[in-house]
């Protein structure tokens, strides 16, 4: 039996042809202001944005995705200056693998939100996505209240370079989006991929999206991921999934008591839900301010905020070094040969690893 | 209740005192030969280990575990020349948290191997052992049976350097055994740290020893342990004991299914035994012999290997590399001023990793 959201869950994997470049997909900013073309300063990109001018914040997430170095260099100052107005939102990574209805959950996630007020901001991390040069947030039909509410800013996954690179634009995105207002962050990420590794590490709540099923549905989860999850929900809980359903968060249930508690002291928590018929949204928020109210009493919010922080400054040294050799010109002409001779037995791995480093650091002098 | 081997189990913890340096734990060795003090020369080494002279062999290992560039240089040479006669073996790394009977286990899965004829090898990876300048193998009564026995080597872990270099040690010290004429090797692991994952990169087969209980044991497992497992088995199903393990057993069959099937095309298996009285055991090599059959089948044990060899190059590279960096005197006087000004939102953490990354390349000119 076909549940009524399948119909629409492919178009969350319809490569959109013919976008080359990212672009905004909120319709309502074309309505309000056609973008202006001409360069800002490091001044005005600043002020735009802490006044929480959309279109200016739009431009610099532009420059923050931007390969060229004098855009680069432009938006690092941008960043600096909008740092000290970042930091106050609740930053919450949502993740599943394709048709759990991921994009029909962000946007009723979304509405629910904004009834409290506040502004919505919504980023994807996809490296994937650079193969078609559009990215899965690329149709702007996908959430389609969140598209046009006024308070909501969506930004599809930047696309191209490195995973390490799309993970660091976005984790800059943020910071923009922030002093720009932004008091609740989603970063949407694909469910299937190291992407999950790059979300939690940048987001303060990891929620992943389920589904129930007779396990070939589940098989999606890669490993490792289920452990990063402060919620894991099962959508469809409705009609004759109800049942499958509670299964599944009771399968999951006793899963997840298989592992050690997180650090945060916080017990992940296992709920049921129906995107497409709006069933549990309010439990599922109710669980995720509760998740807030609990990490900012016991410290452990600032806490990560901060370990993040740092993960990301050596996590940008270690890439930052493996790029210098692998893209060393000496490496790329020794390496295949070396990699050769290992599995041939002619070298053990360490020999053949430190003849490489001999010749790289010899380039250096 | 108490179970008869708990009694047993602290000795795995038990520092040993005054072991300065790991010794061969193989008393017979002692009785047959005593160690020869002279320096042999690489011929030598490579000569005696490809004839299966264990003492030869044990300098040798102590020599790779030597952290004299001089002993390195001939260590190095030596691996090199039995590289050709390693490779023949199955190696099966063997974790689960302190108190899971794995010595008592390995005792008698090491007698049950030993059955079949060959010669076994056990090595460890701790590199908590460093504390105490011992290891958690230093117990000389630890295996009984097996360090009795004249077919078996028993190595501890070497007790000095970071996880990648203890983990570098062990697997050069597979290559010297599997010269030796080592054909099964069982690399041991405490089971609560990455050091299940130096080791499931360097076995053919990883088998996890859990026990049953109400859930508080069960939280030893580290995250992503049980997914890298090809076997998981519960011990101390005896007695009053059996229905808990069956129990705890159905329950890691239902967590298995949550994870996506490994690469190998296997599905874990998950059994209950009792190491203390030997029920089960002959079910689980004969589970573990399948295993080897199905995957030299399919062509995966191949596969792996390759693919391990390729892991430690790279691996051996990208940690000198960031030895490189984090050890340069420049680093060692800015990193904390940089990591402060991260935590203090003065820099973002990829300006400060730019900052850092320029000054550790301008001193390499």
């Amino acid at each position: 039996m076909e549940h009524p959201e399948n119909s629409e869950e492919y178009k969350g994997l319809t490569v959109n042809k013919g976008i080359e470049q990212p672009s905004i997909v909120n319709p309502y900013l074309k309505l309000r202001k056609k973008p202006r073309r001409r360069e800002f300063s490091v001044g005005e990109y600043v002020e735009g944005i802490v006044k929480g001018d959309v279109t200016v914040l739009s431009q610099a997430v532009t420059l923050v995705e931007s390969v060229k170095p004098e855009h680069q260099a432009i938006a690092q100052e941008v960043i600096e200056k909008c740092l000290p107005y970042s930091g106050n939102s609740m930053r919450i990574g949502i993740s599943g693998v394709p048709g759990a209805g991921k994009s029909t959950s962000i946007d009723v996630f979304g509405l629910h939100v904004l009834e409290k007020g506040g502004k919505l901001a919504v980023l994807a991390i996809d490296p994937s996505s650079e193969r078609s040069k559009g990215s899965i947030l690329g149709d702007k039909t996908r959430m389609e209240k969140l598209s046009v509410h006024p308070k909501s800013f969506i930004r599809p996954s930047p696309s191209a370079g490195s995973l390490g690179g799309v993970a660091r634009k976005t984790r800059e995105t943020i910071i923009l989006c922030e002093a720009a207002g932004f008091d609740k962050i989603f970063v949407e990420t694909v469910g299937v991929g190291q992407s999950e590794t790059a979300v939690h590490s940048m987001v303060d709540f990891f929620l992943l999206i389920q589904l129930a099923g007779t396990g070939d549905e589940l098989q999606g989860i890669k490993r490792g991921i289920m452990e990063m999850a402060d919620g894991i929900v099962i959508n469809k809980a409705d009609g004759s999934n109800i049942e499958k359903a509670k299964l599944a968060a009771s399968h999951f249930r006793n899963a997840l008591h298989l592992f050690p508690a997180p650090d945060s002291g916080w017990s992940p928590k296992v709920m049921t839900y129906s995107g497409f018929y709006g069933i549990g949204i309010k439990e599922i928020w109710d669980m995720i301010y509760e998740y807030f109210a609990f990490v900012k009493a016991n410290g452990y919010f600032e806490y990560r905020r901060n370990e993040q922080a740092k993960y990301w400054m050596y996590e940008s040294i270690n890439e930052h070094l493996r790029d210098s050799f692998y893209n060393n010109e000496k490496i790329i002409s020794m390496l295949a040969a070396k990699e050769e001779e290992v599995l041939n037995g002619k070298l053990t791995s360490f020999v053949a690893a430190k003849k490489l480093l001999d010749a790289y650091f010899s380039t250096l002098k």
